[in-house]
């Protein structure tokens, strides 16, 4: 059995991915992520089409992960992805950020399923997609840790967002990586430009529609923030961040 | 006297600059044009460091455009900028987007002035900036055309956006670029997904500042629509868009 292989994209950095202090946003940070990994799948010709061709696509369950720095504008960063482990439902992703010199910066690990498309459920992974990983398949997968379950009482912040025509993507749902900017601005400038976020843990729930409206909440305990994204439909997404002051 | 050079980047357009509909967004064609502008000014030694190293900064006036066909995902285009002519105060730029065969898909002219940062008033160009166009200045500018003037009356349909801390760039302003999406959200994604945008004429008033919240106004005519966007500080931008089914 070979071993699986890394794959990296380079790639510059250019001002309209940056926030107000000049690092790629964080929701620019997983837009690049999921960008590495189908050109991955599409190098291995199991791409986003081949997916589609057999009647599913790959949903996020939730991410793990610590930021040591992220790059700035005008930066070239290399983004990396290898598949660390899979079984039947699940694969889990590692993920890297190396800046010029080489030294990792960002690590994450992403929880992934497959979704038959049809009936909206989660399905087996086909063999088709699953041999280019070269890997057997895992009896345990490693853990990809969750945010601390927390209820959301009314002491909770809460701010609302509009689902934009912008914020949906080709497959007429809203992206992943929008959920980052609804989860992040109610914390508010004052706070997200004295802080670095090193932990970030994110668990999705529901998709949300165009046209909702969502109402995103958090709670601050020192040096961890708490959220959750809820829509009509129930709790969208749960996060849970770990920052430091800069 | 040599000729003004004409500066050119390739970009592959990935998943993330896209809408519903597959093509690059116009926000993001202007931040790609900007990029363009930044890029090839930095070749030229009179980057955006040196601008705020002279007290000053760009700021653009109004855009006067015609789209044939905007790139689609995973496509590679070209993106163009020259200086077409200047004068003591203002530049016009030209802008193009090629398609990989180098047919002219778009088409933007863009009138700039120079702002003084102290002041925050309209300032002479530095003959430190005006030297790298290489071009003797012009008696008359080229007309970059501004949409026509409109009175907004309550039969315009309004719709209102709260500034969001990822809106704000490194410069703690809104980027321009986000006017679009603020114009364009209004129109509904009935209307955006069968309308491909074929003319627009958009003009700068008012800086939108941090925390704001704007509204959005807009009415059809047949195949063009009207738009203004105020803040509480007046009328923050207009544009005239013209389209086509598609």
């Amino acid at each position: 059995m070979s071993e699986q292989t890394d794959f990296e994209i380079s790639h510059q950095v250019p001002y309209y991915e940056c926030d107000a202090s000049g690092h790629l946003t964080i929701g620019m940070l997983f837009r690049l992520l999921i960008l590495v990994s189908e050109e991955h799948s599409t190098a291995q010709k199991v791409g986003p089409d081949r997916v589609k061709a057999l009647g599913g696509g790959w949903v996020i369950i939730d991410y793990d992960g610590t930021i040591n720095r992220l790059p700035k504008r005008g930066e070239t960063a290399v983004f990396g992805t290898r598949v660390a482990a899979y079984n039947r439902f699940f694969v889990v992703r590692d993920f890297w950020v190396k800046d010029a010199a080489g030294t990792v910066q960002v690590k994450v690990k992403g929880l992934f399923a497959f979704m038959n498309l049809t009936s909206r459920k989660i399905a087996t992974i086909p063999t088709a997609l699953s041999e280019p990983f070269q890997l057997p398949e895992s009896r345990r997968l490693p853990k990809v840790a969750r945010p601390t379950a927390q209820a959301v009482d009314d002491q909770w912040q809460a701010s609302d967002y509009r689902v934009r025509f912008f914020d949906i993507d080709l497959n007429n749902h809203v992206n992943n990586a929008c959920y980052f900017d609804w989860l992040l601005d109610p914390l508010g400038s004052d706070f997200l430009l004295y802080h670095r976020l090193v932990g970030l843990k994110i668990k999705y729930d529901h998709e949300v529609r165009a046209g909702a409206t969502v109402t995103s909440t958090f709670r601050r305990e020192g040096a961890v923030t708490y959220h959750q994204v809820q829509s009509q439909d129930g709790v969208a997404a749960e996060a849970e961040f770990t920052w430091e002051e800069c």
